[in-house]
Formats: structure tokens, sequence, C-alpha cells
């Protein structure tokens, strides 16, 4: 593999990270994470529903496994797990672990039908009703998903077992899908397919898959509507629709001419990444402006500090500008892993670092929040406040979130790191190591790029090169927003202060034993919401680096309610390698209200005594006994 | 009617209202609430499902009256529609709306059954599953609104022809319900009909209602349930209840051993009303030991400032002690009726001020919110915070909160004083004459005591006293705990300055002439809420007389959520004559954070600029435009 003009993530066989902070959760993902999933897969029948006859030609019901019925997300979630295990064989090869991927591929390949569909959820259950309701029935979304794990598994094993599937499958779907004659125009309603068929097209270089997954873009919202259309051929009323709202599915307008980001989170970030894909890829304009515009929508209204997104449960989704609630916030993993997904794909798109400062933030804050240390309790909500009652679960009825956290942490360095044929972007700052080939303009050499850092407990980052021979080529190193006072040296020689686009760009000819140092100042730092957030209102978070802190009721001496930090007061992080794996807390001198008398009104205001307030990372809240939670404390002025 | 020992209301015939501040609220409610209920009645039907024949027993389906299915708690709507409007008659002759209530009485005497039964729900639409399921199917509820309706219209018309029919309901159901062989040891599950037994009880002397009332009280709670020995007989399991707890309707103990006000609010308060009631009428120390801990417990732990109760939807009722939850406040408007209901009877039991003082705070606070100044728009969850989408209805699947607010401001008079034989009690200060007879112990006299002042505007009233004959009786006039430095003089005569449980008690020979001028000194206040309720924490509320005060957003030059009020800053009191009716403001400069940048988050606190805040009493509020509420004003301390 060699890089490309575009700015792509490296092959997962480019990349290995070993670093302090995030090695002790790669390991997690892949010891407990990848077999807790793999249990659960076993236990509820998903994997045995590859071997299921059609029971309903036999006029029988619904079989029970486990107790529970096969559900029409399943194909999905066993892809997804797929896609977590073989990028986890990249760096831990893994035998037994191999063999079972290739055990449900096997499955997966005996339950293909001869047109080449494939989903045992309508195969087994409703023969009857394929390809009948795109918009609520997660065909497409499964099928998305199965070529995603068929891109990652042929990447890291160079297997074509599952691509050869999923390169049938989408062949058959682009023939029923499509604006040609006998084709229905129809495209997803949990979008999903899109994006993964650019990752097919970037890992096999045929145009087809990028045509389809265009149409899929182009098609969307357009009139009339392709879901009433369905549900009228189905014999059903549009209104009908549970949802309401085609904004639900983001479907509401063309892409295009979208500008508010609508409708349920996870399936907006899947669409918009792919869009942004699409945009770099053909060049669109109207596409990368449509991008532009809901970025900016989410960032300045809807996005919650710790990357989370999507404030409502009752749509799984957005609400309205500026309404941010801590306690009920929805904010589903999923989504933030959604918005990595979408962030890494505009910061390929533009080269601008804001996009990467996102991407980070939703990595370290609400991804990782959505597992514990242990790698086996899940969070599908992740709220901002928490009367300690919030907590992670080993399962769930619709268990979306386990397998898209195990997949995005097995293939981390995807994030890291950002390479073309002439240009390295550094994104993450991370212990690893990148090995890839320039491209054949620079002179086809072999970089490595080895980075060390304590990041995020401290700002030094060094990164030493070995070429086999010398190759000019530019190194980017993106500048954090919060990093203010940033500096760099090649070869202990500072390098030009001023960012470009937020990275600092150093363009020269690099040789073996080059070394860069990146220092990026860190201290705690207070953050404090627009006005318009009535939720934030008088209230102050803490940010460390790229995390965002929370106080838990069982560090502090009071309630988390009562305590409020004085604006002035100092704050210092100490890093304690005792505490949840070994953290940095925050800690700073506050002040508690006082119990005055059994009154439950009084004319007197509480009084206060001084406190000492302990924060942690939001990433690791809910790792200890239940307490409660709050990442925006209330700030007092003095 | 004369006077007992027993501290009681008036009758309705002995005292009429004439204030400034009350009398548009109770035309109002004569003039358009009254009308918009009957009109309610009868367009769904409740009026004409008392001549419904039985649909059951012809094998029909249930029919339905303007597209409504008849409802099973329709007879407790009818009664307090009968009830109020009984008590309107008392100061309001009105000859079209007598015969509407003589319609209606004809009506139930046509469809009370031949064994004395009256349920319009079970006799026409389920005859066969009469009595089986007092938990959940509100016949005794339905019963005791019907006897309260009784007492009321015999009370204020001296007709008894809704009094005879309740007594043979009453009887027929102490057939039914006892300790006796071949009885049903039950009671209901929606308690209401045990202080309406206490009122058959002191309107006729009849102790056999008494008595009654009390098996309903000694038999809650006790082993085994009734509800899962009756749940087994219907063949049901008891497990399946679906609230879960007998705690829901206070029958988890015997009432004498409760302690903490659990479950459902509106059954808590009608049940806890007829403990206080018999507590004083037996003289049963037990039964007010127990009443005096569950007020104890309400007041320390769980009442709102605006004399509401009940945060949570899902029981509509009781949670944790502390969570008094603002923009969720479930707060019936049903239960804070229920809560004057309880405090008038624990004031009469005790002497004491302090329960009057809760009840002056949910009549002029949550009661009065519950309705528009215009009488026919109504709430049925009285929040302490709106977004500006909690408005009032013209009705309500449930309708129980519009004829409660009629028949409780129609029967006002019963809040503003207490008498007995020898004792006058003034608990609320509102402009009214009071006409008794005192007792034969004291000489019989008439008394006429007339009340004139501009409360809660203004804390000066005056009393004039009218007698045929000098008489020795002891008149007491509520200090409420806010007004520090309250005095009394008569004619002009300074009187001792300490309160005596909360009363100034002047006992001397009264002549007619005579009179009493009481000063409470007003000013707007600020309170605290007790460092345990986390919803309130950093939050001040406005206070001024008995009115608890919030600020709507149509008044404020800045959004709510972005206001806060200075701890220091000086707090006035205008009293607006085209505002709401005529109100006082309370002003006051405050601050407003202001929007700096269109960034969501940043490192800078917002800027604030000065503000003017203008509160408005929460009793009126939402009468004009939707608009944000709220009650707790965020507080800055400088």
């Amino acid at each position: 593999m060699t890089t490309t003009d575009l700015s792509l993530p490296p092959a997962l066989t480019q990349v290995s990270v070993h670093d302090a902070f995030w090695s002790p959760r790669l390991d997690a993902n892949r010891a407990h994470t990848l077999p807790a999933l793999y249990g659960k897969l076993v236990e509820v029948g998903a994997l045995d529903s590859y071997d299921l006859p059609e029971y309903a030609k036999q006029g029988v019901t619904i079989p029970k496994h486990n107790g529970v019925t096969p559900q029409m997300w399943w194909d999905s979630d066993v892809a997804k797990w797929i896609e977590a295990a073989s990028a986890s064989l990249v760096t831990h090869p893994d035998a037994a672990l191999d063999a079972q991927i290739d055990d449900a591929i096997a499955r997966m390949a005996g339950a293909q039908q001869p047109d080449g569909y494939l989903n045992t959820y309508f195969t087994a259950i409703e023969p009857d009703k394929k390809l009948t309701n795109e918009r609520d029935w997660h065909e497409l979304y499964n099928a998305g998903h199965l070529i995603e794990a068929a891109v990652t598994h042929y990447q890291a094993t160079g297997k074509t077992s599952l691509l050869d599937i999923v390169e049938r499958y989408a062949r058959f779907l682009s023939g029923v899908y499509g604006t040609g004659k006998g084709q229905r125009p129809g495209y997803p309603g949990h979008e999903e397919i899109e994006l993964a068929l650019l990752r097919l097209y970037h890992a096999t270089g045929r145009r087809e898959h990028l045509d389809f997954a265009r149409y899929f873009l182009d098609q969307r919202g357009t009139l009339p509507n392709y879901f009433e259309t369905e549900a009228l051929a189905r014999g059903d009323d549009p209104k009908d629709f549970w949802a309401g709202t085609h904004e639900y599915m983001q479907a509401h307008q063309p892409v295009r001419e979208q500008s508010q980001v609508v409708g349920h989170a996870v399936r907006a970030m899947y669409l918009y990444a792919a869009m942004a894909d699409l945009a770099a890829a053909d060049g669109d304009a109207a596409l990368r402006s449509a991008c532009e515009r809901l970025w900016d929508d989410l960032t300045r209204n809807s996005l919650y500090l710790t990357g989370g997104l999507g404030p409502s449960a009752s749509n799984e989704g957005m609400t309205q500008p500026y309404d941010l609630p801590n306690d009920t916030a929805y904010a589903e993993t999923c989504a933030a892993v959604g918005l990595a997904f979408w962030a890494r794909r505009m910061a390929a798109l533009t080269g601008e670092a804001k996009y990467a400062d996102v991407m980070e933030r939703a990595l370290y804050n609400n991804v990782l929040s959505g597992v514990s240390l242990s790698g086996d309790r899940f969070l599908y909500e992740n709220p901002l406040e928490s009367d300690g009652t919030h907590r992670r679960w080993a399962w769930h009825s619709c268990p979306c979130c386990p397998p898209n956290l195990a997949r995005i942490l097995a293939s981390l360095g995807e994030y890291v790191y950002a390479v073309s044929a002439h240009e390295v972007t550094v994104n993450l700052y991370a212990g690893s190591t990148l090995r890839i080939n320039l491209g054949a303009d620079v002179g086809g050499q072999k970089l490595t790029l080895t980075q060390e850092s304590a990041y995020p407990w401290r700002g030094d980052v060094h990164l030493s090169v070995e070429l086999n021979a010398p190759a000019t080529v530019t190194v980017r190193l993106r500048i954090p927003a919060w990093a203010s006072g940033a500096t760099v040296t090649v070869n202990g020689e500072a390098q030009p202060a001023t960012p470009v686009q937020g990275y600092a760009v150093i363009t020269r000819e690099w040789r073996s034993g080059d070394r860069i140092d990146l220092t990026l100042p860190m201290q705690p730092r207070r953050t404090y919401a627009h006005p318009a957030v009535r939720q934030d209102a008088g209230l102050v978070a803490l940010e460390y680096g790229p995390l965002v802190y929370c106080v838990e009721g069982v560090d502090q001496d009071a309630d988390l309610h009562a305590l409020s930090l004085p604006r002035d007061a100092a704050l210092s992080a100490r890093f304690d390698p005792e505490l949840l794996g070994g953290v940095s807390v925050i800690e700073g001198d506050a002040v508690a209200d006082q119990v005055g008398s059994d009154d439950l009104y009084s004319e007197s205001p509480p009084a206060t005594r001084a406190a000492r307030l302990t924060a942690i990372p939001y990433a690791v809240w809910d790792n200890r006994e239940p307490t409660p939670m709050r990442v925006w404390l209330r700030e007092s002025v003095r």
C-alpha cells in the first residue's frame, strides 16, 4: 500500500500505538471487550442466526434463542465485532480469534443468497418483506457494516473472503437501487452504507463503489421522498411514520442544501462522514460547503463539551440550538464515535486542525467514557451529570455502542495520523509508530515516524524520523486550540511559531535521526458555555489538555450541588498513579454550602465553609462505586 | 347552626368574602369556571351517564358521547361541580344554577340502585365488576365526593335531596365494608370518603358516619393487605399491581404508624385531612401524633415553596426527601387543594398557626396558579420553572383539578375563619364578614366580625366587632411566621406582642364598635432552600407577604437563566393596577450575562451588564402570551 494525493488514514498495518494512556484501554478492548462481545453474540444467537432456515416459509413462530428473538440489526453487530477483531489481529496475532472470524465469515457465505443478498433477519424471519422498508428496517445499514468489516478484515489479514461477499452484495444492491429503469430510487433510513462504500472504494480502487455511494448521497432528500413512495408501495400511509419527520434521518432535503444538524445523531454523523469523504474524493465544492455549514451548526450550537451530541432520548438526537441538558443528556456513545468519523474526514478534506480538535475531544471524552476501564461495561448514554444511578451495563437490547467502541479503539492509529503522497499529518499525540512508503514523486522512500509522549498528562511530544534515504516531505503537527504558547523544534532548532490552519507545518529534507520536539503548555483551565445555554448558566467546567473533567461524589467531602468553585481559586493538576489506572486529578480550594437548620426554607442564605474540590477526567467516571457526578460546577465570584 | 367545642370552619352561610384580592377570583370562579365545568360535564356526557341503561347486560359496546367513553371518576367531577355550585348559591342566589343542581340530583336519585349503590360507571358499563377493585377503581372515592357535595348542598340550600341519597349510599357501603361477619375488610384505594364521612358527621351529628370514617382509617394498611385479598378474590395476582407498592395509596402500614409522606400526593393529603379531623373529634392522641410526624416530614423535606407537593409525574406524588425539581415539578393543583384541607384541620386540631401558614401558602400560590384570571383555563401541574411551553388548558382527560379549584374557591370563607363555642380564629386576612351565634355557655350572642384589608399587597388589617350584647370570647389573629414586628391594637391600645402558638390572642369582653388593628410589616424578602435541595443550590426566591414571586420572560430584558440577582441588591414592591388585574411587582437591579461571541465554549466567563428584574406573583403566571418563567433565580454574591 502506498500513499495517494488524498489525505487518508494510514492502513492499520502501517501504524501501531504503544502509549501509556491508550495502551491499557486498547489492551482492555482486546482482552475483555472483544471476548465479551463475541460471547454475547453467541449467547443471544446472533451468530447462529446465519444458519437459520426460512422460518416464515415454514409457517412457524419466530424462534427465540436464550429468550431472544432475532433482531434486524444483528448483522451490524456481528460485522462491527469482525471489524474490531480484525483490526486487533494486526498488532496482536491470535489464531483462535482469526478462526472465530473465519467461522463467522463462512456462515455469512452460507447465508448469502444466490443473487448476492445477505441479511439474516429478512432471510430467516421475514423473507417476504425484504427491501420493502428502508425507512425503518436497517437493511442497507447492516450492509454498510458488513462492507466496513470486509474492508478492515481485508486490510488487516489480506484475506478476501469477506470482501468477495460484500462486493457481491454491493453489486446486488446497486442493481436494486438507482434511478435507472426498473430500479428503486431508494436510500437507507439509517445511513452507514455510504461511508462504507467509500471505504470499499479506497481499499479496492474500484470506482463502482464510489459511484454507488454518490448515488445514495445525491438521491437523499429529493422529491418525491422515497420513504413516502416506499410506504405507499407497501400499502402504508406515509403519514403514519412514527418519527413524524424525515429530519429524523436527514432525508428532509437534498444533502447539499442541508444547513442544520437534525434528527437522530448517529445517522447524521454517518451521513456527514460520507459527505466529507465524497467531497474530498470528488472535489465536490457544494458538498464540502454543506459539510462546513453543518459542522459550524453543530459546534456553535449543539455540541456537548465532552464531544457528545444529541441531547434527547426521544429521537436519540438533536433538539434546539443551545439545548444542552446535563442530567438527561442522551449523548449516545455511537454518536461521539460517528463524530470522530466525520471530524477525521473533515480534517482530511480541509486540512484544518479545528476538525481534529473536535475529533480529539470526542475520542478523549465521550467515546472513552462509553467503556469501563475493565473493558466489559458500557454506557449507551453519556450524561454530564448523574445522581449516581446512571451506571454502565454489560449488554443492551440495541447493542450498537459496545462494538462501535471496540472498532474505533482497535483502529485508533487511523486517528493519530493522516498521510498523503508527500505529507504526514499528526492529529493525535500518542506513543506510536508510523511506517509508510512515500509517494513515487517524492522518491518512494520508507519513512518511519516514532512518537513518544506522556500526553494527555504532559504536553511534551517527541517524534523521531527514520528514512532509508533523505526525503523532502511536509510534516504537520496539530496545535490544539487550547495550547497557547506551543513551540516546535527540529533537532533543537526553533520552528516558525504561527500555525497554518492550526498545524505547525514543517517542510524540509528529512534524514534518519531527525527529531521533532513539540511542547504544548498544559494547565487546568476553566471553560464557560455560551450564555444562551440555560443549563450551564452560572456554571464552569474544568479541562486539562484534551480532557474534560468532572467531579464524582466519592472524591469530595460535600454534596456536588453544594460545592462551588470561586472564580479566582487556584487550580493544580497532580498525577495520581494509583487512581483509576493512573490519572491526573485537578484540585482546588472550593466552598461548600453548610446546613444551618432543619428548615426547608430560610430567609438566610446557607453559610459556606472551605472545601477541597478534586476532579477526575470525565473519560473515567463511573469506574468505582455508584456516586453522583457532574461536569458543570457552580461557580462563585468573590 | 351554632358553634361547638371543636374548632371548625364556619358554615358557608355564616361568612362572606368581599375582598379586593379575592373577589375578582371568586367572581371569575362563579361567572366562568362553574359554567365552563357544567358545559364540559354536559359535553362529555358525564351528566347523561346517570341516565344510562346497563350496557353490559345488553351485550353492546360501551357507548361514546361526543367521542368520550364514560370514565370511572366522572361521578366525582359532577359531585365537585355540585359542591362548588351549591357554595356559590350562598352568596349569589341563581335560580338557573339551582335548577341545574336539582336536575343533576334528580338524575342521581334515578340512578341510585334499590340497595343504595350509586355509581354511574359501574351501574351502566361494568355492573359485574362493582365493588371488586377498590385498589384501582375509585368507587369509594366517587362516593366520598358525592357525600361532600351533599353536605355543602345541604348547608348552602337547606335541601336534603342529595343528603338523603348519600346517607342511603353510606349505609349501603357500611354494610359492605367492615370487620363484621359477611363484610369485606376493605377501604378505598383513593382516599376521600374518610374526610367526607367526617364532614357528614359534623353536618348531621350522626355518629354512624364518624364511626364508618374511623373504620376506614383503622383498617388501612393492616395485614393481610386488603388490596391483595381483593386481587386474589378477583383471580388476579396481587404482584401485578401496576403501581408496584401500597405506598402509592398510603396502605403500606397502619395510619397511626406512618411517618413519611409517600405515594400519590392527592391521596395522601385527603387521608391526612381525615386523620386530623378524626384525631380532633375523637381526641385520638396516636392519630394526632401521626399527623404531626407526617406534617413535619412534608414541610421539612418535600414541600415546594409554592405550597405544591409531589414532584414526580410517574406516581403523581412523592419521591425522596429534598427532591424538588423545578421544571419537571408535578405539584398537582389537587394536591395543593388537599394540603389546604389538611392544614386547616391541623390548625383546628392543634391551635397552632404554623399549619395555617402553610394553608395560606398553598392557597395564595399553588392553588391560585391552577386557574387563569379568566377562570376558564387550568393547570394540572404547577412547575416552578417553564420554558414557555407549559400552558393552561380548557379541560383534561382526568379533569379532577378544575372542579377541585372551583369548590375550594367557592368555600373560601371556611379557610378565613375557624370558630368554636368561645373563640374566633382569624387564619386568613381578607375582606370578609363573619356572622355567628356564640355558644350558649358564653351567652348565645350574635357576633358579627367585619374584616377589611388590602392584603396581600399591604399588611394592615382592620376588624370591627358587632354584638347584640357584650360577650367575653377569645379572638385569635394569626401572625404569619414571616411577619416579624407585627403589632396589634384594640381600640388603639397596644396588645401583648408575643404570639401564643403563632396567634395574637385577645380574650376580653367585646362590645359593638370595638376595633382591632393588626399591622404585619411587609416587604420583599429573599428565601433560600435547604442546602440539600440540589435543584435550588445557588438560587434565591422572592416572596412578599404570603405570595411567592416568579419572573416571566415577557417582563425582563434578558433571558431568565442569564439573569442573576445580587445578594445585596435592593428590592422594592410597587403596586401596578394595570398589570394582571392589579398586582404588586417586585423590582430590583440585577445583572445579565452578555453574549460575547458565537463560540459555544470559551475560556472567558460571560461579561455581565446591568439589568432590571421584575417579578410577579406566582399565582398569576401564564396569564399572558407564552413566555418562560422561573421562581428560583440565580443569585450572585458581590
